[in-house]
């Protein structure tokens, strides 16, 4: 299914779209050469945001879900490039655990289960599903008559390795985020490999190291192709020490915001943009859309706190560490609906994607929310590849291209800031 | 689109299916180890002969044409597996020269061409066309408006180097397969990868060579899944030093062939085979169609060879090497006419196939001559992966992933013997 975009996107984006398709040689063998001095997540999803004026990555996934939502057709390329990653971890694999999420009830997140052992299977791998908080085997039936199958994760003999009865994999993929803390029994594994690593987890991880990394990149890819990195990158600040449910922190939050539409302002001036600045605050050790607020105005930050929803996390913390980042319009529409794009990569592969579609949502809110709907980007958009001959903006090709040179940009800042955040690098 | 293929395959081919496939993890992960050892061709194509008791290639190419002959919906996966491979050999690329036949009268050969240059322009390179025999720039139109540009190849400033004007390339890409001789141009190229290198080119390659080096692929991989070798491996016997066409050496040949004829009818009377055996007479160092004989008892190998055209290659030289290769039936049909698939890989990937038919030619002729016609293996068959959830024998892709095995036992042995026949080893 190929969706159809509005492509009214006319000025900067046209420009920056034209560099990038004209770099193409240039950026690609770019990535290779940083590819070999960083290695790549495992798997990553990353959403993006088309202002026209500006295209930005505002989320970098490291535990994807989702797998179901991409198109069919593009399991080969997903299992190719599954095979390329296997080939550098461990060549000699049989055995691969996958530990999910434990929300059994959800069916989508089920099926992007289902979808992951598929892509795994197909690379000639045995998966079988882990779970640290069961004590037994646990069957789970999916909708199409197949069930899943999660079994109680244990160390072996010597305690160092994570392994199923009868089953010892030389890897154990982390499809679980760590929201709720590192599980004991994932501590100190050794002789194995743990993808993505435990600080990627939630528990650890904050989004204000990602952004820093990805200013990084953005900075050195932005002279790589003669643009302004601001086009790549959304500003940001982080603003920690607060407790917005007990009302402590709203004046370091609103200064904080001041700050960052200030500089939006700055560059919405410095190239002509007649749009209102906002932001968007959100936790900086979340994932899920609660505690999300899109700020155009300080003035009415206290009013929008009164209204929020300041748990966050999937055990309802109060949320006392934010990061405010520039707010980037999405210009997409699908039907008239808003919508943002969500590219995928497995290793440092792209392979696929899908647009995230809301009716009710405006072009300055966050989609990732109930209610929106999932559109695969069909295999004839998905070549994540330019054809330098075709005109920019006219083909669908093209502007995925930038989508995934875009992606790949977050997915090497993800690199940094794992290599920059591993609590043990000499492991490494 | 999706070939109807006739599966009215039982008995032992089943077993040996049965057999892959519950191997299937064993056997990517062997191959993931070999591909430590060993480096796989840039790219070759495979074809086999599926006889229902037996599964074998019968020939390996190095230079593969008929990329163009490929779904167009299998380039994202050739173009992933040319990134992995170009990766390997210089990931600071941006200009790579592809150097195709002569032969600019036949378009369907051209436009391989051109699907060759639109892999390579989507992996992000820069690729121009080179020729060592041409004196100034030629342009050839294609059929689609699109046109071609073929440029006169020049050794760099210190002699070390293949370049074009203003076009200074890291790797030099064949898919001229030499028949007609090494060009002294090509010669002692330094700082650059020739790929394939030169003795892969039919000046130098010999059959018997990719045979043996087969033979001991074949062996060790019926050991890995406990068949007899014979069951993916014809037989064969070298013949060298005759002259057929001056009538040299006939009783030599005769001798060979009732050698091979009388291996194969032990064969068929152990697994109780009921066909008639025959042996397939071919050029030791051709790859065309030409001089190809199907002998079934050597009583008729006199009047055969009368008839027959007995100059092998592009310059009409008579055949003075030959190998005798044991016959693979192929029971495979598409609408009533014989056909046999050929699998198409990049470095170590499956990147797609196609089946060749013949609807004048027998279950013992070569198909590879003017008559046949090409169907691409479509997307839904295309995965080279097997479900081993699905029942073997019942669904297209499970009957794929065996032919993806074999052909890439073939590519095994490719690179066993490059690594074997390399005038130069110590470049490695």
């Amino acid at each position: 299914m190929v969706p159809h975009l509005v492509t009214a996107l006319t000025g900067p984006l046209l420009d920056l779209e034209k560099k990038i398709l004209a770099a193409t040689p240039a950026i690609e063998r770019w990535f290779r050469l940083e590819w070999q001095e960083h290695t790549p997540p495992f798997y990553c999803s990353v959403d993006l945001r088309n202002a026209g004026f500006k295209l930005a990555p505002v989320d970098t996934n490291l535990f994807p879900g989702g797998f179901n939502h991409l198109a069919p057709e593009m399991l080969p390329l997903a299992v190719q490039a599954a095979m390329a990653a296997i080939d550098k971890y461990c060549p000699d694999a049989k055995n691969v655990i996958l530990i999910p999420e434990s929300n059994y009830g959800d069916v989508s997140y089920l099926q992007n289960v289902a979808r992951l052992i598929q892509i795994f299977r197909q690379t000639g791998l045995n998966i079988r599903l882990g779970c640290w908080n069961c004590k037994e085997v646990t069957k789970i039936d999916l909708p199409d008559g197949t069930s899943l199958s999660v079994e109680p994760l244990q160390r072996s003999g010597n305690g160092r390795r994570g392994v199923l009865q009868k089953f010892d994999p030389c890897t154990i993929i982390l499809n679980n985020d760590l929201a709720t803390g590192l599980p004991p029994i994932l501590d100190n594994i050794h002789e194995q490999n743990l993808l993505p690593p435990l600080h990627a987890g939630w528990t650890v991880r904050r989004k204000n190291n990602h952004f820093a990394a990805y200013d990084e990149v953005a900075k050195k890819f932005g002279k790589l192709i003669d643009v302004d990195p601001w086009m790549l990158n959304p500003l940001f600040a982080k603003c920690g020490e607060i407790n917005l449910l007990a009302s402590e922190g709203e004046d370091a939050l609103k200064t904080a915001i001041d700050g960052v539409l200030s500089k939006i302002r700055k560059k919405y001036k410095e190239y002509g943009i007649k749009e209102k600045p906002f932001v968007i605050v959100k936790g900086n050790a979340s994932t899920d859309g609660r505690g999300i607020l899109t700020v155009r105005d300080t003035k009415e930050l206290s009013e929008l706190l009164r209204r929020a929803d300041l748990k966050v996390g999937k055990d309802d913390t109060a949320l006392t560490d934010v990061v405010v980042q520039e707010g980037v319009y999405t210009f997409e529409r699908i039907s008239e609906a808003v919508t943002e794009p969500v590219v995928y990569m497995i290793d440092r592969y792209v392979i696929g994607g899908y647009y995230r579609v809301h009716a009710e949502r405006g072009t300055d809110e966050n989609l990732n929310i109930p209610g929106s709907h999932l559109v695969p980007l069909a295999f004839a958009q998905q070549h994540a590849i330019p054809d330098v001959h075709a005109r920019p903006g006219t083909t669908a090709p093209n502007r995925f291209y930038m989508y995934g040179v875009v992606a790949r940009l977050a997915l090497l800042a993800a690199s940094l800031e794992m290599e920059r955040t591993d609590p043990n690098p000499e492991v490494y």
